[in-house]
């Protein structure tokens, strides 16, 4: 077969901004989803657009083009509402683990197609593994029954979905070509719309603890997003929420799928509860239920009812002990004052050198691994106070751990008190 | 062994300009010729420098991290002054043919580590392979003894020079990133500080048969490799030289030798003298002969007896009859006037077509394929009159040739005389 277009001349556009043609840039995605454009073609490609940036159709033929790669799933006939929720990722991030049982407790449908941790943020299905017996793997069969019965699943991606953003997502992790607004935003939402929800909820995360370090950043990716639902006619909101400080006190596996439950008990950390509420109020109104009480869900037992569940329906044990760190060691306050900072990104670091993450695809995560905190900022401490402690299950772990942890904190006079919730962004 | 360096921080570096240190960068050259850098990793790099620049600074520790990639030659002790020509690549560049045995008449050792063609530009040992029985391949002892006794030798670069340039040029060539100033500067003069060479004259095309198409760039390009050169001790000229048109009558390969063979013999198309004539003027003022009389050797057949020497000593034959093509087509005047304009681009790819030049590095030329033109820009012409002739050995060639070559030329009332010369850059 004659290829209709040279890989070069498509890096050249969009290198010297002459203009890509849609039919170009949807062939390059598939050319390279055929193997015929290589991974170094495509990672130049790649960095082309981070420096020059892409146009808001460009974007939407690129998601498409991923989207047209892969398979489509449909959830229509289950009669239900489905909406999804997705994260773009911060340090002691466990909302998924609350959220989805909660907005399904109120009949709706909600898909949550999760993937593992790379690097310094945890994924969901890392953290869930720490239940015994729990499995990620569902079939579309499988999973659309879950949906059906309980309303929630939290399974991995099928690999049949946008596999052209498997590839490129794989590519830019080696590459230094993350963090480009374009290929964020076109990776999350071809996945997501490939998959077939009615209603989508953003998180984007904004702070040293996220890619998107500042407000503008987050503010067009959010924006860019939430076009490309809108357009696609998936009903799509953004919270652009805080990730200077981890979420909870938790960060690692186990010790978050711990918290995760204190909240569905109708307790938790308030910045946890909070972004549980906030976003499952929006997803509610997305499903036609704006006046929906999400408190009593939490409080009431019927949010804690569908996680039983949902876990059971994946072959976990609800009730069974959790792994629990054979080494621990804790960080002590140097002087007397209030926590003014406590940096997401270090925090993080520690918990993957710990063991928490993983550094390569193949690597195994250590569930028990992590972090407790005992302070947030805003709280006072007095020098020689608990600050946060670090478990690992090998002690050789902790020196690396905690040079990650060196000015990761702050102690001042004050601190102004922070919402978590820093903007919404709608069509 | 742990590296010291992290590819992806290199990369982000040059990517956001945050600062490459000079141990990074010789690490990310070092990394990429030992393959733990990998080829998707230095295409997003490249794309990086093409798009963002490159300190002087930083373009000279990149070309010393290329020489340092290989084995360094040297030319002491041969008891002549060693002085290259390196030309950017343009339409019709025979000049390196007549020019070594010229300058080599005069004394001085010329040595000329050459190419073969790829794209649009011809290759200097494709054009020689047209001699029946010459061969590119010698060793550096046969190189050496050839300066020593005839001055001037054309030959392959031995693959021990510079291989991480041979592996990035290979790259660049698929990714679109060839065009970056610090990324040609270094390639070239990485490959001419090895080599040993005492000092060096460049000829920096511009204009649409040439990698730079704005004078400004192809300034620039100069002057940094001027730089480069002083810098590493080697006394270092550019002329910046038209290659709006193709220089000569002849585009091709045997048709080339013979062009060339007419200049050394005292003939030859007055563009073609002009500039071998003012190359070899530079050459000889930095081998200490500012008042050579350059002309005389043309004339008197000083430089031809070099010529067929050094045809001879590569197991040529000077007075073996060239290939000619089986298939010819020649291309007329649409209307009278006067030749404005005859696009080098447009020629150079036809000639490519025609089976002059190779599409992937493991084609093989066609020695007798090429275009003959008949006039030049400021040359009347008549309607009907023959402008330009194709040749190939197999007419299925012609079309697509044919098809490089609308718009190729225009004719109107007048044109201003042009010197090929259009700048000259020293230190």
């Amino acid at each position: 077969m004659t290829e209709p277009f040279d890989a070069v001349d498509v890096i050249r556009a969009q290198r010297d901004k002459t203009g890509l043609s849609e039919d170009a840039l949807r062939w390059m995605i598939d050319a390279y989803t055929r193997e015929y454009v290589t991974d170094a073609q495509m990672s130049a490609f790649a960095m082309a657009v981070l420096l020059n940036g892409m146009s808001r159709d460009e974007i939407r033929v690129m998601t498409d083009a991923m989207i047209a790669s892969g398979e489509r799933m449909s959830f229509a006939g289950l009669g239900k509402h489905t909406v999804d929720k997705h994260s773009t990722g911060g340090v002691g991030d466990k909302i998924t683990l609350p959220l989805a049982p909660l907005v399904a407790s109120f009949g709706v449908a909600v898909p949550q197609l999760s993937g593992r941790g790379l690097g310094h943020t945890g994924g969901t299905l890392d953290k869930l593994e720490s239940i015994p017996g729990w499995r990620a793997a569902l079939s579309n069969d499988e999973m659309r029954d879950q949906l059906r019965d309980l309303g929630a699943v939290i399974c991995a991606a099928g690999s049949g979905l946008a596999p052209a953003d498997k590839r490129l997502y794989a590519l830019r992790d080696v590459t230094g070509t993350v963090e480009a607004v374009p290929l964020i935003a076109s990776s999350i939402m071809s996945k997501k719309i490939a998959e077939g929800t009615d209603a989508l909820v953003l998180d984007v995360k904004v702070g040293s603890g996220a890619f998107m370090h500042d407000l503008e950043r987050a503010r067009e990716l959010a924006r860019t997003m939430v076009a490309l639902g809108t357009d696609s006619g998936v009903s799509t909101t953004a919270l652009i929420t805080d990730m200077n400080t981890p979420l909870g006190r938790a960060v690692g596996n186990a010790n978050e799928v711990r918290e995760s439950i204190e909240v569905l008990a109708g307790g938790g950390p308030a910045d946890v509860v909070e972004l549980t509420v906030a976003l499952a109020r929006e997803m509610l109104a997305l499903a036609g239920q704006p006046d929906a009480d999400v408190e009593a869900a939490l409080h009431n037992g019927r949010a804690m009812d569908v996680w039983r569940a949902m876990i059971r329906a994946q072959g976990g044990d609800p009730d069974a002990e959790l792994p629990t760190p054979r080494e621990t060691h804790t960080v002590t306050a140097a002087a007397s004052g209030v926590l003014t900072r406590l940096d997401a990104w270090a925090v993080g670091i520690a918990a993957w050198r710990l063991g928490a993450g993983r550094a390569r695809p193949q690597d195994r995560v250590v569930h028990a691994a992590g972090i407790e905190l005992h302070v947030k900022p805003g709280d006072s401490v007095v020098a020689g106070q608990p600050l946060l402690t670090l478990g690992a299950d090998d002690a050789s772990r902790l020196p690396r751990a905690l040079e990650a942890l060196e000015n990761a904190y702050s102690i001042g006079e004050s601190t102004e008190p922070r919402s978590i919730i820093v903007e919404r962004i709608t069509a």
